[in-house]
């Protein structure tokens, strides 16, 4: 078992609720809490991911989710004004950091610089791509997991029509099986789930799908007998 | 009195601590109780700013503090993964916001944008500018507050020599005498700060001045004096 | 007369002829040499602004042409690598450049930064701007001519509906009457610049007006005799 | 030999001359033209960079060398005031281009757009990295050539003292032996560049060591017979 594996923040199959900056603080909570309870009564690991300002909220009221920044700095203590500090994610009970989201894009040397911050201060890194070309490049960087996702098709509710989601888990794994890939965008349901499992994904979950549905148990639900359902298969 | 006058949310002559980066989340609390707890000694309001993930734990072991973030975006609710969304920071208790300071400079069409938004959720918003001409633009944006300070100038520990502060002050007042002012570039003990009120500023502090102090109690101390002892005089 | 007056780069009532990146440089160089011809023939100034690649091609084949880059950066001789060096664009015959535009837009310091520098070179400075705060906030950093767009207008093809064009003209005058005032949003024929001329705006013309309309030598002549019209009535 | 190869700008070993900012017009031609005239006398090839402004100039006036832009945005005719157009590069005779360089980074998602647009118009890319992680993600995305350099040396005069110049070579040609790799950091001298020849490398070169020399014709002769003398050994 490598270093890597070991230190694996979630195991696969694995379920990714990312509320990005659609909701408040309450309604964050309302979210995660639901989602800790289901967690557990799936047994399935679970990414959440909440706005800076949350995390350590988020952290107090859960147990069984991997609390996720949304983005850090590649910073240590001292100036940086307005930015993220890798530390106090850590201080604040994160585990996890998504870097590079279509909505947050890094130049390669800060997503270089910061993926060596995390390593430092202990975050596990998900890092996103678009691109057969991004992702081939990222997976040479050796994150923790991989965020696959067709920018064109972020918050439309619509997964890719073609073979994307098999084509670039495949070209991750390829490069480095220990990856986590994940692959989300479109999916509104545990049918989706199933499918982009079967294709190879080691997770999934979403956003607008998610926080959208006017029944947040009911959708969560479904997502994650998708993904117990998977377990047991394999 | 103006409608901004009366939702001011600090009084001056009042102090600014702002550790930006330099601190974890531990010692961020620790510094901040004791700001707390000398801001009621004193009878002096502080602007008091964090980490976004260390905001809301503030807040909950503060009274005498108005929270500050350190930025934001002007991003509404819904997409905007990794940026700071205002409406949570008001949740997490948040009075005021910083923004262009001079580590996380915004076009004027962002700032323009990220002002109303911070207007739209009840922040107060406490802008940064470098020159004169930067200083007048800004002053004319009509911010809450400004803080004034060369940018050579910052973590030097040494203060303009010229008449930046006397001139900068009269800059922003003569456009709108309801801005508060903030000049605390260099400033590290109580005579610098009784030096920069009597030149005009509304409000000082600093952060080296005060982080890089190994007697924190004892700095702050000696700033809130210089503070109360001017406040008496007026 | 003021030292702005007599530097200023075109009187007004002019033309601004600025085809972005809409065009190759053959068709720029066209676009260049007929509103050089028409410029002549009405006696009406012309910005005319050219990717940074043709500037000194358009220079070389035409004498009535204000030429204008769009965009510097805020560099001195030196590093820099894929920056625009205002000293070259000096020798490349431009006299003018235009910062801050909606398609790229500058922090405060970089665009007080890059005006210094524009100064120094002896560039005229042509500052966008959108909303009423914006135009407020630049015309206080004295730049020798705006353009005022609402962002949203921008390639629309539809002018404002409201009173943008006098309220924002009025705006700028009053703070400093020797800033030349663009208003060229929506813009399509010369009905449309005699109206925002009568509004008070100096100058008009524009972009996808201009070069997305199939017959340049017709839609040209239109606007270049609008305004030798305003010209006469003035 | 793959399509890669026969479209290559240049033969190794080949010259970059590549004064960044360093020179306004008049300087760059000179230095172009001087530059020419050896690039004929060693038959040895040259990439030249150039300011956008200076491109075509510089084309015009020398026929030995590989006219190269320092940037490009990865637009297409439209929209997209102040970048800078690939299709006009072309027209102005370059047939390379430099992106992600230290001093003017790209993120992931736009570098791969540019190198696509680069492929679509015909110029040939050359990429920047820095670190062994960023050489060997680049190298998966497949440009034509690559400038290896540790960030920290750029501009300093000194080379890497330890084995940074074989082992980034080595990592770019492992994954793709059609990338050519110039290694430039701190180049000053032929001897220099026979040292960096000899380590793998295709190209070499440099800025600051080249136009802060106040021999121009010294220190390129110098580069010049290095990179003959090491043709004629292979």
């Amino acid at each position: 078992m490598s270093e890597q594996a070991r230190a694996r923040a979630v195991e696969p199959p694995f379920l990714i609720v990312n509320p990005k900056a659609y909701l408040g603080s309450a309604d964050t909570l309302k979210l995660a809490t639901l989602t800790d309870e289901l967690a557990a009564d799936f047994n399935v690991d679970v990414i959440f991911t909440a706005q800076h300002v949350d995390l350590r909220m988020v952290n107090r009221h859960t147990t069984n989710l991997t609390i996720t920044a949304q983005h850090m700095d590649p910073i240590v203590k001292g100036r940086g004004m307005g930015h993220i500090l890798p530390d106090s994610l850590v201080e604040a009970g994160a585990k996890a950091v998504v870097l590079n989201h279509a909505e947050h894009q890094l130049s390669l040397a800060t997503l270089d610089a910061t993926m060596q911050r995390a390593r430092e201060v202990g975050l596990a890194t998900i890092v996103c791509a678009d691109t057969d070309t991004q992702c081939r490049a990222i997976a040479t960087m050796n994150p923790d997991m991989m965020i696959c996702e067709p920018t064109a098709m972020i918050g439309t509710g619509k997964m890719d029509a073609g073979d994307y989601i098999s084509r670039t888990t495949t070209i991750v794994k390829n490069i480095n099986p220990d990856i986590l890939v994940i692959q989300a965008a479109g999916v509104t349901n545990g049918a989706d789930i199933s499918r982009v499992l079967n294709q190879g994904a080691d997770g999934s979950g979403g956003t607008s799908g998610i926080v959208s549905n006017p029944d947040w148990r009911g959708v969560l639900t479904d997502m994650f007998t998708a993904i117990a359902n998977h377990k047991q298969k394999a």
